[in-house]
């Protein structure tokens, strides 16, 4: 591959005018920029990212960790946070942590050795003080649905233990009293928050809490598969489920359907995070917004201005989820 | 941040040994090795990935260039070349080309400007004789989903035409002839291939082809909705429905459901690729299996061995795909 020596020789010019007609500086002359241009299209020249990296002691690249990128939640987060990279001209480096500390240490320390100045970070498993550490040493580091104490404004979150109590507030108006929970077995805040919502709701509301109403899985379809056939099996009288997210619901939606269980005439379902699939399950699913296009739009804005000392754009630091009502949840058959 | 000057100067030895340290060289004493790294700890110092890239003139880095990393298919072609590059010590660079020659051109042109050696390229707009260009000036470079004259043996495709097929003779052999088509409205390979497979099908079992049974739409759930309405508004006696993709089948689906069309009692549908949605819609759709992860597992390795100039794995060129039957096809009413 050509080097940026090749391109001087054959322009005639130094390789600190290359350097500059590349960085766009205005020091170099029309007449060198045209024979750099040329050279550079006749040499299939590529400007060393890494070289200009080095120069400026740091990259036009914002750096994103996320738990998984196959899964369809954190596809939407990608593709905000690529948004708004290309908007400001900017690459995105993404690194996937998969809910395991070890490895969420290792991608965020990639992206720090690739001088990545910004960055938004999903990570759930790192501890309080390790994460602190990291923020103190990067000023362009923006956490997303994770608050951290002393960094509040440097957090974009979501209200889960709100988004949880609503959801299930909603199966106690529609008259319902036997409410289970399908969680997730993930030990991650989310998924203590989301549980802790739903007791929230119960206890208002004078409910006994049945612990055999509660069951976990991971959290996806098969999870919820899973979930699902557990509480059937404890042959309770449930009309109402509530569950960990949209995946969930679409598993115990499918073994409710082939145990001809109909959702909502026997039993309502309820999941959390509005993602795609959830418009197109029949019925259409019930359930609570996550607005993570903005929340992502947002902590990549915050990250960026952060990381180059510019005026920091207006931010929620804790958005409110909200009820999206389909056809999945309906009174109880008795009532 | 701490420089390696900064670590040099703290552990009394010089930049150069630092270096060795940190590329773990032998010339490197234990004496100095301690130092070093006790010094890198003591002062958060995180190797500039960049000057190693810049030293070596390569990255440790994968780059990856999809359609779209937010559409569940891109997901899982990303998470199967991930997984290639943690087995393997690299980092993963990911571009999205949007279907748009413009894009995918920038997305390509960044990854090579950080020197990524091994590429794993999924570009469908960018004209042959382009493509062919950087095939030649990047030895690592890899073609997914599209196969490109002269480079065959470092294409990774699918017989899309073949699985179009496939799914057509399904339907004619339950009975089936008045088969509608919904395809896609990017003007890509496999629009075209995956249509020239219905029409293969029809021909070879003497059944007329009906402009209006072929709608357009684009390759997501929204395009498959409006596709299928327009399908019904012509009133033909449509007994199945080929779909273009599984997105585009769900959202047929919807339509169906919606006006009471029973499937398969009324209308068979089948789709494409066996993205996860397809097991969970009612009834659980009848489709055509992408074996997107073999695919892009063989991509990855073989990009890296042609950039490492490792003897090759053995790879296979064109994938085939296979019908998996579930429940959304079955005879036609009449017969």
């Amino acid at each position: 591959m050509a080097t940026i020596k090749d391109v001087a020789k054959l322009a005639g010019v130094s390789v600190a005018t290359v350097s500059r007609v590349i960085n766009n500086s205005p020091k170099a002359s029309d007449s060198s920029r045209n024979a750099v241009m040329s050279a550079m299209e006749q040499l299939q020249y590529h400007p060393n990212a890494n070289a200009r990296a080095l120069a400026q002691q740091s990259t036009e690249t914002i750096g994103l960790i996320v738990s998984d990128v196959s899964d369809p939640f954190f596809g939407a987060m990608v593709k905000a946070v690529e948004q708004v990279a290309y908007a400001t001209g900017n690459f995105l480096l993404i690194g996937n942590g998969y809910h395991n500390a070890d490895k969420e240490r290792q991608a965020i320390e990639q992206l720090i050795r690739h001088r990545c100045a910004a960055l938004v970070v999903h990570a759930k498993m790192i501890p309080d003080e390790e994460l602190a550490h990291l923020m103190k040493q990067i000023p362009g580091m923006v956490l997303i649905n994770r608050t951290l104490q002393g960094f509040e404004t440097r957090c974009v979150a979501l209200d889960d233990r709100y988004g949880a109590w609503l959801a299930t507030r909603h199966l106690i108006q529609q008259g319902h009293k036997n409410i289970a929970c399908i969680c997730s077995n993930h030990p991650i805040s989310d998924a203590h928050d989301r549980l802790q919502g739903y007791l929230d709701a119960l206890h208002e509301h004078h409910i006994p809490v049945d612990d055999r109403l509660i069951a976990y899985g991971s959290p996806d379809e098969i999870g919820g598969e899973q979930a699902m056939t557990e509480l059937l099996g404890h042959g309770k009288a449930v009309t109402a489920v509530t569950c960990y997210n949209d995946p969930m619901a679409a598993g115990a939606l499918s073994v409710l359907s082939d145990n001809s269980i109909d959702v909502p005439g026997q039993i309502s379902l309820i999941g959390f995070d509005d993602v795609l699939i959830s418009r197109y399950l029949r019925p259409r699913l019930t359930t609570i917004r996550y607005p993570v296009v903005a929340m992502a739009t947002q902590a990549a804005e915050l990250a960026l201005a952060l990381s180059t000392s510019s005026p920091l754009p207006e931010t929620t630091n804790m958005f409110s989820p909200t009820l999206v009502c389909r056809h999945s949840v309906s009174t109880p058959r008795s009532v």
